[in-house]
């Protein structure tokens, strides 16, 4: 019996590990079509990617699948749910069973339906015309609303479409959280907006030619422990993170010669990422004990080390010193304290994706409350608008001028990416609570960042959560790591004590 | 019987492209392994390649294949034999054939024995020492006699290993050329080599900036037809051209600053082959219909780039001004006559990579002869130096110091490749052949070249030989093209017309 349920668990681990490799191929196509490939390689670079998502879903649904996972599930290999092979088993289930949930007609309908509605959107922000749009969301939204039907949920079904980024998350707990982050939350960008005291921007906002920039960038990211021998940067419109394999991880940036940060810290934030795949245990790749847990997970590596790290005054007195070197001209008269001002600027402003760190979450909060009244049908699609607008103005003091500077600002919803927005800030919750128990267990850390030394955060991290894969789920990882379940407490302490001092609030 | 025909041919063309659409995804990992991967993730790559070769070659050597084969053979749709259907099932079922006839032990052991007998060579010519490679190379030596063997052939072994590379040629064919070729090439070195005058080389070994060369490089290549639209250029250590996929055609190069010819020649050379790539019609793409003829044509195209326009003096005639201009500190005292002949250098040497295109094909002439008699049986492993040496002090007139720069430099024989060097003489025969026909349709191109215009023999190359793909051999394409069979006579008429004046012979 035992013998028979090890055969079969190793006949199963071939055969993920086998998709998990086509899908490897896959990110270097990806990483490829969106760094160098010349452009009129995309038809050809479809039909690659087609054959081979293909041949990978063909594989993993199959029913062998099945017939493994059942053999290994009824012996006694995982009756340690924490070991291993439990993982493995339970996490391959999962994906299995959810896979195989939704009819091959429905994925195809979402598929081709996302081309067509991220097509009217383009055209929609452009011309801030909320009806051209509003038909394919009302399309698209009904199509996930089957997904999560064929799914399956406990409570309600925006808690299936969560799951595909967050597993094991669900509406109710984030509502819970997410109420008592904006209770805090509001009142404290209020208190920021209306302070006197403002940052002087020029000063991030002269030349800083883009080798200098790269060089810099690198530079910085490899002193946070990005391994370049197994790894490298590119540039790329859209910065991301891709994992090519083990000892293969690339980072992507964008640079603007007129703004230092832009470029800076988006490195830092995919070399966050770039730490946790990176760490990840290499011995179980291609199996989801070397996988990534969570999408907020994944968020709370990249957010920490950009702001909870990158923008604190402690790394700065390490690295203004040489970045003044490097950019003579544009910094030879300014001072640290104004140059720390200037890049942790809080205002309420638009568009998300320019958000400080602060407000981003109100823009998520948002966000989550308006797609999660939609899937319980307490809202319509013609009412986003105004909804958005009214929510803008009581939890920023502003209103957006036009659509396409409000709901329409986001290629998420049109894409079918619903349950997908609270991953940022849920990353944000976890990378406050994440470090104030690391600073608990290691001491300050700060005195070590003035010295440019960041070996002993990184250590932590990769014991703590990296080479645990998905051993826990996002939330026991909280608990597990940090003695309590997740709180919106950590974060609003967090930008309390450093903003504070510099708004005089 | 006409209808089942035709939906066997739709399904066998179906499955031949999508074993060649798995192809191309080899060809981008093997892209980025030689330009960007990260070193640690060779042990990825090799496990991502083997994946997708193993189901290629699966998919393809199925009896499937072999089932629609034979149901299309037998209907009338491969009547006309140069129709598009009836080459591409001639090609299919010859490649077809010749895989499933070498059985999967010997490809195994072919494959174990080439990793260790490419590192034996390493260091065999590291010490000059061929008794440290001999037993590899013999042990080689048998086992591609049994694939030939396995294989089959009309006349002799030799031309089963030949036809992997140039399909449908023979070594009788080969010797007849070449051994016309090596009669009147072998004088004509001579009277160089015995000559005078002797061009100032230093010039073209001052200072290049690297940054520089690239742009030149790059507008070279453009300016003589390649489409960055549809391509790329980027380093690597030893450049190459692949194709990865319809309108995604990449050229490599290398740079030496302390060199103007390396990588500008390098250049033209890969941009030969990617014209031919980007000049394969791309309704036939992944069928052999869309897919080059031979190593030899696609030689002819890139040593025609190279060498026949690329080193003429009317191309340098429009280049030089604008070149002197980009290297202004190197090359502003320089006289055009004296740069075109500084890169037009020809003297007898023991490297085949760093040959002239003079000199080089009578190393090529040596090869063949040696590894033609090796299958032959009339030579053994241990004569091969003192025959190398023999020979090359008849066709060169010196004689190699030691093995290192004589029989040990090329990897090929250690790597099992036998039967490609002699792809690189045709290779340069074909270009002159072609290229007298060229002129002598289009007229005299020289006055084009001298206004920078490339396009009319572009035109030409695509009408003639790009456009058609596999539909004929190399030796009827020859014939087809020129009206007439192969001859060496139009290389040696082009060598000395171009060398008798700059040598005074």
């Amino acid at each position: 019996m035992s013998d028979k349920a090890k055969k079969a668990l190793a006949e199963l681990t071939g055969r993920v590990k086998q998709v998990n490799l086509l899908g490897s191929c896959m990110a270097l196509l990806g990483w490829d079509e969106r760094t160098y490939m010349p452009f009129k390689g995309a038809a050809n670079r479809a039909e690659q990617q087609s054959l081979l998502a293909g041949m990978a879903h063909e594989k993993f649904t199959s029913s062998e699948t099945d017939d493994l996972l059942s053999e290994v599930e009824a012996g006694d290999l995982i009756k340690d749910r924490l070991s291993p092979d439990a993982v493995n088993v339970r996490e391959i289930r999962r994906v299995y069973d959810k896979k195989v949930k939704v009819p091959k007609s429905l994925v195809e309908e979402i598929s081709r339906t996302t081309t067509l509605s991220e097509q009217a959107w383009v055209e929609a922000r452009k011309k801030s015309d909320f009806s051209m749009f509003a038909p394919w969301l009302t399309k698209m939204i009904d199509l996930k609303s089957q997904e999560a039907e064929a799914v399956g949920y406990k409570k309600e079904p925006y808690d299936a479409l969560l799951d595909d980024y967050e597993p094991g998350e669900t509406a109710t707990n984030i509502t819970r959280v997410f109420t008592e982050l904006r209770r805090d939350l509001v009142p404290l960008v209020e208190a920021i907006t209306h302070s006197t005291r403002r940052p002087n921007l020029s000063i991030i906002e002269r030349d800083y030619p883009v080798d200098r920039q790269t060089i810099l960038g690198k530079a910085a990211s490899a002193a946070i422990g990005f391994d370049y021998d197994g790894g490298r940067m590119d540039v790329t419109t859209h910065p991301f993170c891709t994992t090519i394999g083990s000892g293969d991880v690339r980072i992507t940036t964008r640079f603007n010669q007129r703004h230092f940060g832009q470029a800076f810290f988006g490195i830092l934030h995919e070399t966050g990422h770039g730490l946790y795949e990176q760490g990840l245990d290499p011995q179980y790749r291609g199996l989801p004990m070397g996988d990534a847990i969570s999408l907020g997970i994944h968020e709370s590596q990249s957010r920490m080390w950009e702001n909870i790290v990158g923008r604190s005054k402690p790394f700065w007195e390490y690295f203004f010193p040489r970045v003044r070197q490097v950019f003579w001209e544009a910094l030879s008269d300014v001072k640290l304290d104004d140059f720390y001002f200037a890049i942790n600027d809080v205002k309420p402003s638009f568009i998300r994706v320019e958000a400080d760190e602060a407000t981003y979450n109100l823009h998520i909060l948002l966000r989550f409350e308006i797609e999660h009244a939609i899937f319980n049908k307490e809202v319509k699609t013609e009412d986003i608008p105004a909804l958005w607008n009214d929510k803008f103005q009581k939890y920023f003091g502003i209103k957006p001028p036009d659509d396409a500077r409000g709901c329409l600002q986001d290629v998420h919803w049109g894409a079918g990416l619903i349950g997908y927005f609270p991953t940022y800030t849920l990353g944000n919750l976890y990378s406050a609570q994440f470090y104030a128990k690391a600073t608990e267990d290691l001491g300050n850390l700060d005195e070590q960042f003035t010295r440019g030394k960041f070996d002993s955060l990184l250590v932590w991290l990769r014991e703590k959560i990296h080479r645990h894969g998905q051993r826990y789920r996002a939330e026991e990882l909280v608990k597990e790591v940090t003695g309590k379940p997740l709180s919106h407490s950590y974060l609003i302490e967090y930008l309390k004590e450093k903003y504070s001092p510099l708004y005089g609030i």
